[in-house]
């Protein structure tokens, strides 16, 4: 048995050309080896930036930092949109905050539903997307797509519509992002979710950054009757182990298998993510 | 809500002396800030190099590659030893190839056995754990621990002894270790086996090497009766995805919470890491 590569050994000497980044935090730094930078602009939010990398397809970077890969952005948007979905007798209307690559946007739209709003508060994103990113970017096309270029806590702070499910699928808790983290959002979101429906965030990394998946889940409790935290594999995202957070003012049930066709979620992967690390569930669930 | 850093923002640049990395795939690094080297040898094996990490403690280098930190390293060695140990029902006698840092010993020693045989080929490693990775090597001081210095492979094919339950604990598959990915070693240690006796194995990241995991489940269906892929979260591991493989010749049963205070592993979570995406299920465990 053979590996399908040969590690390389040495030291650390990246070439800057050949080479895209983040630092994952101060002090940890995830590289990949690339073939072309395919798009970058300065957009009013943000520096978007996409690749064409030899490992993982294509990069997309918002201000340096990785929100999806090509080979591993379905890991993500299906556990972000399934366990709820698979879950809701028959949603007609769903809201997903950010998610301006189009991928939360997709795997909603694989459901007989009425409308898909789309709040992203950068265009630039979403035209970059569309253009580069079509495996998720396509999505944008379907005639049951509302796309609004907007801040997102404005409008779940502002519309008189409701929604059987909402998808917070933002980028990190900093900068214009801060706020989609914040009680006062939460609060706003539970107001606009029709009876049964569902809130599901992506919370972060629970290895390096377990305050965002503490507090997250914190304002979740406060205005729902019904919360948990789930976990999922994401490679390319900080540690590899990512948290998602779902509430509800009803009991959380276990999801159907109504989409087929599916890489990454199944109704068991949902049961099995609630399984959490000692380390999280005593400080999450005290007895 | 903050993050307790602040994401630097720019380019690839790093400096070779303050950062450490390793060459997950020859097109993915990763790197690692660090205080200080602690440790370099060039052994007859291998090159070891131990660090103090800002990040994430102490971290011990094989030829470059990460074998541990200080900080997830229970990740690894809770989901290797517990769902094993947890469901025999009186395990006397324990085998461990590789293992060199002590970490699995560690936990092993956890049990009340009476022997745990650790058959590590680099008596280097082992003296660069005692002293410098006391959170794992001071295993090697319990008087239970039987420590054999030697080739991991001919140790299985040649003893006479026999075993509760054999830990493969090793490196990548490439060099020395490629042998503890054979179908022939496989065989070696079905014979060595008690009755009900169980062998678990660490095999690799299915996202980057999907070959190894289902090469080693394919060699572990031929000898034994019942065998499965386990996965969990190893941060700091190539893609943060890990698996395992479970072998034995009876059913593979629910383990028991024999140990109090451990940080990851709990029986709910061994059921729920048998919980494989689709891609991997599909091809595991075709139907």
């Amino acid at each position: 048995m053979n590996l399908h590569y040969k590690k390389e050994r040495g030291s650390v000497i990246l070439n800057k050309k050949e080479w895209a980044g983040e630092y994952q935090t101060n002090n940890v730094f995830i590289a990949f080896k690339i073939k072309k930078k395919i798009f970058e602009k300065q957009s009013k939010y943000q520096k978007i930036t996409i690749y064409d990398s030899i490992e993982l397809g294509r990069i997309f970077f918002l201000d340096d930092v990785v929100m999806l890969t090509e080979k591993d952005e379905f890991m993500y948007h299906e556990m972000l949109v399934h366990p709820t979905m698979g879950q809701l007798d028959s949603p007609k209307k769903v809201l997903i905050i950010g998610g301006g690559d189009g991928g939360t946007l997709r795997e909603a739209l694989k459901y007989p539903i009425e409308k898909a709003t789309l709040v992203e508060i950068d265009k630039d994103v979403i035209e970059a997307s569309k253009k580069y990113l079509p495996f998720t970017g396509k999505s944008f096309m379907d005639k049951r797509a509302n796309i609004i270029v907007g801040d997102g806590a404005k409008f779940v702070a502002e519309t008189d519509e409701k929604f059987d499910a909402v998808f917070v699928d933002s980028a990190d808790p900093v900068g214009d992002c801060a706020v989609l983290f914040s009680e006062k959002f939460i609060g706003d979101i539970h107001k606009i979710l029709n009876k049964g429906g569902i809130v599901v965030a992506q919370s972060e990394s629970p290895f390096y950054d377990f305050v965002v998946v503490k507090d997250y889940l914190k304002f979740m409790k406060k205005y729902f009757t019904h919360s948990l935290t789930y976990l999922g594999f994401v490679p390319t995202y900080p540690s590899g182990m990512w948290s998602y957070v779902m509430a509800r003012d009803m009991e959380i049930g276990i999801p159907k298998e109504k989409v087929k066709g599916l890489k990454y979620f199944n109704p068991v992967i949902f049961q099995a993510a609630q399984a959490l690390p000692n380390w999280m569930c005593n400080t999450l669930y005290p007895i």
